[in-house]
């Protein structure tokens, strides 16, 4: 462990700006609020937008793509909508410069100035149902199961690497719907399908859950989300699903002809979600020694480093390492083998484990004689002597165990950082000194939510969809509860 | 053929368009100049960008993404880059809206008006390089192979869907070298990573040549460019790759100490390729019957359409026809079984040729009963019945086939419209009566072609890598020329 990195204990957010920084995943750019991902760091977006697209196109959608462009009028049509995300944004108001009069450089063109202002897009649902009413007509024309992967802009005050940035990548579902029963069928699947992903590739776990009101994307008739415990206990909104009901049809006039040529409004959602998972992943797993990642979604799944005294050791090693490294490539694995003699062994162990690669392979004259290798694995930082036959299998259990094993270090956190509490001084004593999800009762009214909120920063993370109904009293206004929701100060 | 679609002969630009509306390629936005890419047109940017970025990984290449905005300023530092670049693009100037004070729909708020304006990327050469200053201290940070797949916007007066829109999806490969050569080879290379893309999967031959002092990229020491030869006789420039020399490194002062501890600027390249060419894949191929693709990029490779009269023949032939796409699908061909009752086969026959699906296959009760299919190809609209032992290496041999017939096509037809000139009359002749590639002598200056440009709307498309040197006398000036130079009118 480098001396000037930060510990979690120490420093939790200079340790999580510590880890982007120095694995290599992202930097601040010359623009305010806006990152560079840097090829590390993309690399992991890359995978998860693999395995997302495949599922996706899976459950049968398509992509596409529509302009980032938003006329500002088309905010003003859905009402809840403008409020929501017509605010914090960037506005293109001209579309040419010119050379300065004094000679330097350029300046805005006053002459070029547009009709209407321009919006970069927050979220595309105006853009998109504007389309929409083109494509639908009748009930032949429907589902339409669109998704696309775009960048948006918010403006936001205050910004963090991967968690808030002013300009993010994400994907955006955008599916219309006959019936309101296959638009909430859809909404429910696709946040399954984000819980799954969040389980089976970041192996993180989550809670499946639906927003309270003040918590509604804007336009929406119901949001649901899945939400994630960082090891500080503050909460993450991992992905969220939107059943908008028929808001955005009857805001841009899209009707459907039914099979008996009743005309009716088009069902909705839309669901998301963004390169704050990158962020989600870092958080979730990684450790003082640095990043943690989980194999499915590991750049380098294995880094082999040869061990070298001299020219002909570094042949006889290399051409063993180069063995390995097609045969472990055989099971589709990805493999680095490390040979630059520009960098000594023990800077590229440290640089490995700084940078989360699940394996470590180091073989140097005497394994090659031996037929051993030695074999670290990133979770636990144990080393173990493998024995060079079958090795391809035992890395494959090996990687497969390291994914299990990150699930269930996240799941066993997550529960010991569960508390059901009874009373508003318990309520208050457990977010201050331990933080995590607290489980409560609520009266179920804004007011009491917005006055928890302003006297303790904790916002209803969601209201499980799997929660057994237990009635009891709001830990805050003592009035009737119907079931327990979940509290937690968030990212 | 529908009967309201256009022939190339009728109306060759109608003829385009009415091709990338009615196969559902892509339609104009509610925002000038952008327009929507719909699923079966995004399918093929997907295949496109899946091979490419193959392509790039196989050479050496990483991924990253940089911001969206460029701060004014920095179009300014490099002298050639501001004319070519800073001009007509769209002008960030404000980061908020609120509500109107006639409580009609928002306005922007003056309040928030960014200090330095932002710029919508046209290109990206000028962020990346402020961010390379970080990333590039030694030789051994040397080189950098990195490549962004992002939307750029410039804005266009006159815009055509694909081909040239105000906001187009590409990528931009921007890479740093510590000496000339390197970074000379690197240019090279991706030159010929994109005739081989073009040439193998999009089945278009290119010329592949630099670019004259007039058409080179501005920033650029050196242009080179792939060319193609549309239907209609135009050229089309598919792929542009650029030693910038140490321009951007100079403008944004990024230096490295070598091996020997001497500093000294970084030698760049940069290269692309856009949306721009799904349209050439578009022109090249297609018929009067509609859009034709070659196998390689197509989203549906194979169609199956089942032929039947009732519902025990419904069962019978689609219980076939799902076996016959169970088995082609072993082989990674992507198939679609169309068995919607809501539509008749002669319906899909005409669907699935206008959207050029480069083999249809159609089975009725009685191909059950023998054994067979009919199978028709798109390029040449054949018909044949084919048993079905087998039949999955017989479409395999079929679609190699299409896929070598289209590009043998247009090579062919470019052949037959390559034309050499000697005078200053042929020349105008052979341009209005046949168009094509010209082939003539230019005495090398800016005025020559200039003047050429202005008489003929021709410009110079390349002056060829491998051609022969024949010393001559200039077509239009009559001074003397080193060689043959290719002028075309083009998109």
């Amino acid at each position: 462990m480098a001396k000037d990195f930060s510990t979690r204990e120490d420093n939790y957010s200079k340790w999580y700006n510590d880890i982007v920084q120095r694995a290599g995943l992202a930097e601040n750019s010359a623009v305010r609020g806006c990152m560079v991902i840097k090829p590390y760091g993309y690399a992991i977006w890359e995978k998860m937008q693999a395995a997302l697209d495949k599922m996706f196109k899976d459950t049968g959608h398509s992509n596409a793509y529509f302009p980032i462009f938003i006329p500002k009028s088309f905010f003003s049509k859905e009402a809840a909508h403008v409020e929501g995300f017509a605010k914090e944004c960037a506005v293109v108001t001209h579309y040419r410069l010119k050379n300065a009069p004094d000679g330097k450089g350029v300046v805005v063109d006053e002459t070029a100035k547009l009709e209407e202002e321009l919006i970069i897009r927050p979220t595309s649902e105006t853009i998109i149902w504007d389309t929409y009413r083109n494509w639908i007509q009748s009930y032949r024309d429907l589902p339409v199961l669109v998704n696309q992967w775009a960048n948006v802009v918010r403006w936001e005050m205050r910004t963090r690497m991967f968690l808030r940035t002013a300009e993010f990548l994400w994907q955006e579902g955008h599916t219309a719907h006959a019936t309101k029963q296959e638009a909430l069928d859809e909404t429910y699947q696709m946040l399954d399908v984000y819980a799954d992903f969040a389980e089976n590739f970041m192996a993180i776990p989550v809670l499946k859950g639906l927003k309270s009101e003040n918590e509604r994307f804007a336009g929406a008739e119901e949001t649901f989300c899945i939400e994630a415990l960082m090891q500080d206990g503050k909460a993450l909104q991992a992905g969220t699903s939107h059943f908008l009901g028929q808001n955005f049809a009857k805001a841009f006039d899209v009707k459907f002809a039914s099979k008996e040529g009743k005309l009716d409004y088009v069902w909705a959602t839309s669901w998301g979600v963004s390169t704050r998972l990158v962020g989600a992943l870092i958080m979730a797993h990684s450790d003082d020694h640095g990043l943690v990642l989980p194999p499915k979604l590991a750049p380098i799944q294995i880094a082999i480093v040869p061990i070298y005294k001299n020219n002909e050791q570094y042949e006889t090693v290399c051409a063993k390492a180069r063995e390995i490294k097609v045969n472990l490539e055989k099971k589709a694995f990805s493999v680095k083998l490390d040979d630059r003699d520009t960098y000594k062994p023990g800077w590229k162990f440290s640089e490995y484990e700084f940078k989360g690669v699940p394996v470590r392979i180091a073989i140097g004259p005497r394994d090659v004689e031996n037929g051993t290798l030695e074999v670290a694995r990133r979770d636990t930082l144990q080393k173990e002597i493998y024995s060079m036959e079958g090795v391809e299998d035992k890395i494959e259990t090996l990687l497969n165990d390291i994914q299990q094993n990150l699930y269930q270090k996240a799941l066993s956190f997550r529960e010991k950082n569960t508390f059901p509490v009874n009373t508003w001084e318990e309520f208050k004593e457990v977010l201050d000194e331990k933080g995590g999800f607290i489980s409560a009762h609520w009266d179920g009214t804004a007011e009491t939510e917005q006055k928890i909120k302003e006297e303790t920063k904790a916002t209803i993370r969601c209201i499980l969809l799997n929660a057994e109904k237990e009635t009891g009293t709001c830990v805050y206004s003592g009035k009737p509860s119907k079931q327990r929701v979940i509290f937690a100060r968030a990212y």
